[in-house]
């Protein structure tokens, strides 16, 4: 229970109307708690832009009163704007489970804010604990990362449960499954407002279970006449442990490439939620000492990504890894919607290189880790909250994880479909919406691959001061008369003499850029153009400005 | 059987590792004959084109040895290049199926080509004709489009069977089913080299029939509580009749919105491949007339294109049709990849406006019309070609075809999987490939929408002599100091005096064309800049610069 410091208010930062950067407010006059702090990736048209979190102004204008960050599990949507959130606005204490704090420290280590904060280990078996103002419990969910949680908020105005990201399986690989016993109970003692991820919420039936996935891999690792080549997202720790075992069931070598996959299966095996034997592992350089029929690579980029693993290798362009005439390409991930272009073509040049390429529209070798209709129904059925705002979707992944609510009998004026910073204040047992507060988005221009502290945050507000370089280049296979890259500066334009030398040695770097690819794929050279001049321009004026290369291709 | 004029070639010049712009030619030395004339839409990156055809090199070197044009079936990515492979190429005879004919006819009309070339009718239950230096008959076949054919040329050499696209289904709208037992008999002829449709040759089983759509969108129909709104490709005649049908059915007027689909109504109705009784259709104005449950609307824009009128319906940017609270929306139509994020977007702005949305992620109202795995090994066991070509399709598409010849008992070796501009000599029964021709992409930038005698066609070699024009702008949602639209053109500067003139001009007219738009979408307002701008250009210069239009929101 609360200390009774008045009305609690719920307010979704990011996560309604979108799928990203989900971050919810619970808030009473004694405090403030905040549920995930997500980041969200780019869209297309946002050149030049490499993370999109939820905007700071709330946060910023309540600081002090900000006790603590929950996380319900260890994905960047939900996790991914953590270290931004700490350095800007600063948070005392961050709950999170065990496997989700492995990789946050991580995180926050890298961004050199590892003693920025308290943090704090959710332990869903024991009992209540106290977080900021209220009583929080913790419930097990499915997901597809090991370790996630609902959450449960006990506040003197009634209790609040928020799915954070979950579906019901059975079979999940871990054999931790969603607590639907301690759902029911904690609907039983009564739920006045419950949140729910809504991502599947448009897709009749059940989810089908991670051991469809598990017996595929197995399948195809048995199978493959040659080398196998799997790639995923790289936190979903199930999936590497499902490639894990089916390697050693077919007795292959793992080799696994990629910064993030490698550095989140180690946290992974270190804190026991991945059981890779002594000797499985092999180097990349190691490879070539093994028959490649008795071998499987797990590596990133699932999404079609420029600068990934799979991206590389599939062009010819990785320092160490290249497809061999045989290999056995597995994307097990769904392209996230934007992405689908960049993912064909990466098939299509593994096609090209001489490898099979296996997806998900074609192979049962990928399933979703949220909850589709039925299953978020049975949660409705045991929780019976009183009041219910669908999360975590679009709008038509929202309007329709309502119509479950009202088919599960919540009344239709008591289920809220928002928009971030939509307001909703819980006052004895009664929700009512009240008004909205600021909410929006903040770009995050990072100043090269890695280069994680010396990121930069700006809304639309704080861009005027840093400007705009735009750089148009033309891309023109082996053509006559390719014409040098023009520069537009705007807002930037470092005053006096030193200007035009500065724009001239842009132009002059963006050459360099062009003529040192070899691979002409129009993201590939915007990242690199990116981040070269990025780099250029802040050694040379101290400036930062956001920079948008535009690629013709011509 | 030709007068024996040498070997003859076949020479994929597109629907090779992509898909769309199909077209192919079949030469001996007594003449070339070109199958299907198709054209593909532009990539996102493809800033400022309008159109992408197949690169016409290799058939104006040989102009004056080009019979005919043969063309499958009425589908863009099969018919769009005619006018353009008409005007540029010249072409004495297009033989096509009726409706096909009635399609490319008002196409044609529209560039004003309608008496440049000569058009034939193909009737396949008539015997073989003969075309060019070559005896063809015709093979119906089942597609998203009705009276669809596929194509056998007996040649001294040998005989060639193309399949245009196609798919089995036993229980198609209009009874028309794909002729199996004449594929048999062909076969058993002897098919020396056959080429086949491979979109869906990935995807395991049998594609489902069209009749379960049909079936679909009748209930929908029989228990939509308020008005439907059903959005498909114009081009689908079949499906347009499913609604007209279920219309009927469930005692609901008909209302027809978006010009291509006006169009391709009536030429179908014209011609008799459409039944839509009199009194069925009403006007837009006429919709406030009857009750929301007694109407349906049948518009374009299942593709989320910012200028059709779904778009415009969903962002209340449409003349006559707004969304109406309780109406349901059916997008009948599978994203073409790429598209997803604008179909997700008007999606979610249906919803936020009122409707419900039915996609075919969630209900069963789309199927494909390409013939899946084992459709294809069907059609494979009855024409049991010698040789095999895979096209139509993306790499992954052409290697999974491959497996499925090989399977089916084509040698490995008599299966080529090839590019754009690969050469094929078929001599005596056997292929063999030979040194590719020129192939590659021809841009076409239309001067407005509609516009269609006044485009301009340009490959990359011709892009020099016209320049382009960039213009970046800033959408910056009601902030203060908003930046003014920059222009950068590249060898397309008008010389002297007047430059400076005509581009503070174009800067004008966009700040224009920004100031007057209500719906600030990126692709909005792109269109509206490109078609502005290159009409003001050309009206001042009589230059047609490839306009690039980059939108920046910030």
């Amino acid at each position: 229970m609360t200390d009774g410091g008045g009305p609690v208010r719920i307010i979704p930062l990011g996560g309604l109307g979108e799928i990203g950067k989900n971050m919810t407010v619970v808030e009473s006059d004694d405090g403030l708690v905040l549920i995930d702090a997500g980041l969200a990736f780019p869209r297309d048209e946002m050149l030049g832009v490499d993370l999109v979190l939820p905007d700071f102004a709330y946060l910023r204008r309540n600081a002090d009163r900000i006790r603590a960050v929950i996380l319900t599990h260890g994905h960047e949507d939900h996790v991914g704007a953590l270290p931004y959130v700490v350095r800007e606005v600063g948070v005392p204490q961050v709950w999170a489970t065990r496997l989700t704090l492995g990789l946050i420290k991580s995180k926050l280590d890298e961004h050199g804010l590892i003693r920025a904060t308290e943090l704090r280990q959710i332990e869903p078996e024991r009992g209540p604990v106290r977080i900021g103002p209220f009583e929080a419990e913790f419930v097990r969910v499915t997901h597809s990362i090991p370790d996630a949680v609902a959450v449960v908020l006990r506040t003197a105005e009634g209790t609040i449960l928020h799915t954070g990201d979950l579906k019901i399986d059975h079979t999940p690989i871990d054999g931790v499954r969603t607590d639907l016993a301690k759902l029911g109970r904690v609907g039983g003692e009564g739920v006045a407002l419950m949140l729910g991820d809504s991502t599947n919420a448009e897709r009749p039936g059940f989810t089908p279970s991670e051991a469809v996935v598990a017996k595929e891999l197995l399948r195809i690792l048995l199978d493959a006449p040659g080398r196998v080549i799997v790639t995923s997202f790289a936190s979903h720790i199930h999936r590497l442990q499902e490639v894990v075992d089916a390697a050693i069931e077919s007795e292959r070598k793992v080799c696994v490439v990629g910064r993030s996959m490698v550095k989140n299966l180690n946290i992974a095996r270190n804190l026991g939620y991945a059981t890779v034997p002594d000797g499985l592992l092999i180097k990349p350089a190691e490879l070539s000492e093994s028959p490649a029929e008795d071998t499987v690579i797990l590596c990133t980029g699932s999404q079609g990504e420029p600068l990934s693993a799979l991206t590389r290798i599939a062009y010819g362009d990785h320092p160490t890894v290249s497809i061999i005439r045989g290999d056995t390409v597995v994307l097990s991930a769904k392209p996230v919607p934007g992405n689908e272009l960049a993912v064909h073509d990466t098939m299509n040049e593994l096609w090209r290189a001489g490898a099979r390429v296996l997806h998900q529209e074609i192979a049962p070798v990928h399933v979703s880790g949220h909850g589709s209709a039925d299953e978020l129904k049975t949660v409705l059925a045991l929780v019976r909250p009183d009041y219910f705002i669908p999360v975590h979707g679009e709008i038509r992944h929202l309007v329709a994880h309502r119509e479950l609510a009202e088919a599960m009998g919540v009344r239709a004026d008591h289920v809220f479909v928002g928009e971030n910073g939509a307001c909703f204040e819980l006052r004895g047992g009664v929700v009512r919406r009240v008004e909205n507060v600021e909410a929006g988005v903040t770009f995050v221009d990072g100043l090269g691959i890695g280069d994680v502290r010396d990121v930069v945050l700006r809304d639309r507000r704080q861009l005027s001061e840093d400007g705009v370089l735009i750089v148009v280049c033309q891309l023109s296979q082996g053509l006559d008369g390719a014409v040098p890259p023009e520069v537009i500066a705007r807002g930037f334009a470092p005053e006096g003499e030193g200007a035009e030398t500065l724009l001239a040695e842009v132009r002059e770097r963006a050459v360099g850029v062009l003529e040192a690819l070899e691979v002409r794929e129009t993201k590939l050279v915007q990242s690199h153009l990116h981040d070269e001049l990025a780099e250029l321009i802040h050694r040379r004026s101290g400036k930062r400005p956001l920079i948008l290369p535009v690629v013709v291709e011509l």
